[in-house]
């Protein structure tokens, strides 16, 4: 079994980093073969342009989605996209460790997503959600924030922290097929004590031990939609 | 008045081009003296780093937010922030154009959020939502993307779209206490013809000019949770 972890901070001797280290150490330990993709040690470039086609299927006006399926099938994309693409096409198990910047994954990390999910090998047609193009992979999200599990769910003042990460679990990760792990959260992290931080690493390590008994995310199958995407079974589908 | 526009493409042909072009214009003309950040066209970094701050708090060890505060107070954050971020107070209106990635902003956007939206001036403490740093200015999201209006929604494939922005909607821009006016979607912009494009446009105008009339959307109240923000009155706040 391969496994690729993306790390995601600004600050070398982070939780982040901690937690990075760790997803690399008990996966090994656990069998994995894995790849680690550290974007800031890296210098990761996260913004989508032009100059990630070699060769371009319209030379005068860029469809970003158009150039990329042109780019994987020409074997003309971007080297740094290829490498990565490679890594993610050859995982078995995907884990994105990252801080929490505005309830999302910062930018450095949203343009991995946005260069490296390409178009075509991932997703496309109707190749998405359960048909997607990364089918019978897994993710898994373990990252950190600095508010409190009382600040979510369905009363709270952020609402459910899964819908606030839904464009990521839901949108991203599911929409091309991955199986979406129950995600881990290190809460509070830059308030809380070294012995507070040493139990999340801890029980962080557990996570990684245990992913095949950890709940699996339940997301939209192709099966209740039709062609054009209509629901088939109005009031099957999860409502928020 | 004052208007801030935002745009990130990487194609400047591109219809989120046009689209900020008539934010620009039509705001003009409505009295509204406009700047314009056209993050493709500036070379925007979006990549939050130690490199943004001429002076650290802490030299060891970065924590991202608490270095943006003593930046700004010591005025010493990085130029291209500091520009944006005087852009952003002096402004009564922020204009968001993007084409939606990953049901989101591109990462080039995403960092401009990262970086731009400082700690401190912005949000902080028990300044956010409605008593958030930004409290007072109007946030309008007017983006394009590839779905059609039946994929989204409660019975949906993809849920509501507003659920897919909430990072944005309520996590940024309303968490910052700015108010968050009734999005602007330009759908299934890549596969519609030229004059269904040229009609987008023209809605997108009328949507400019009566940005008074157009609903704001609503989201939690400080005066609903406690100090440390536990809901004073469970099954008031929204729930998804």
């Amino acid at each position: 079994m391969k496994a690729l972890v993306v790390s995601a901070t600004p600050e070398p001797q982070s939780f982040i980093a901690s937690m990075a280290d760790l997803s690399v150490r008990v996966l090994e330990e656990q069998g994995y073969q894995v790849a680690h993709s550290n974007l800031y040690e890296m210098g990761w470039n996260p913004v989508a342009s032009a100059n990630d086609f070699g060769d371009r299927k319209d030379p005068d006006y860029l469809t970003y989605a158009l150039e990329q399926r042109h780019g994987v099938e020409g074997g003309t994309i971007a080297p740094d996209i290829s490498a990565e693409l490679q890594k993610l096409m050859d995982a078995d198990l995907l884990v994105l460790n990252f801080p929490i910047y505005w309830f999302s994954v910062p930018a450095i990390l949203k343009g991995w997503l946005d260069r490296v999910i390409v178009s075509g090998l991932c997703y496309g047609g109707r190749r998405f959600y359960d048909q997607g193009g990364l089918s019978g992979k897994r993710a898994l999200v373990a990252a950190t924030l600095g508010g409190r599990p009382h600040m979510f769910g369905p009363e709270s003042i952020h609402g459910p922290i899964e819908t606030m990460l839904r464009p990521l679990l839901q949108g991203t990760l599911a929409y091309t097929g991955m199986n979406v792990i129950e995600p881990f959260f290190g809460w509070h992290v830059p308030y809380i004590q070294p012995e507070e931080r040493a139990q999340i690493l801890d029980d962080y390590a557990v996570c990684l031990k245990s992913l095949d008994e950890r709940q699996l995310l339940e997301f939209p199958s192709m099966a209740d939609f039709s062609r054009d995407l209509h629901p088939l079974k109005p009031n099957l589908t999860e409502t928020a």
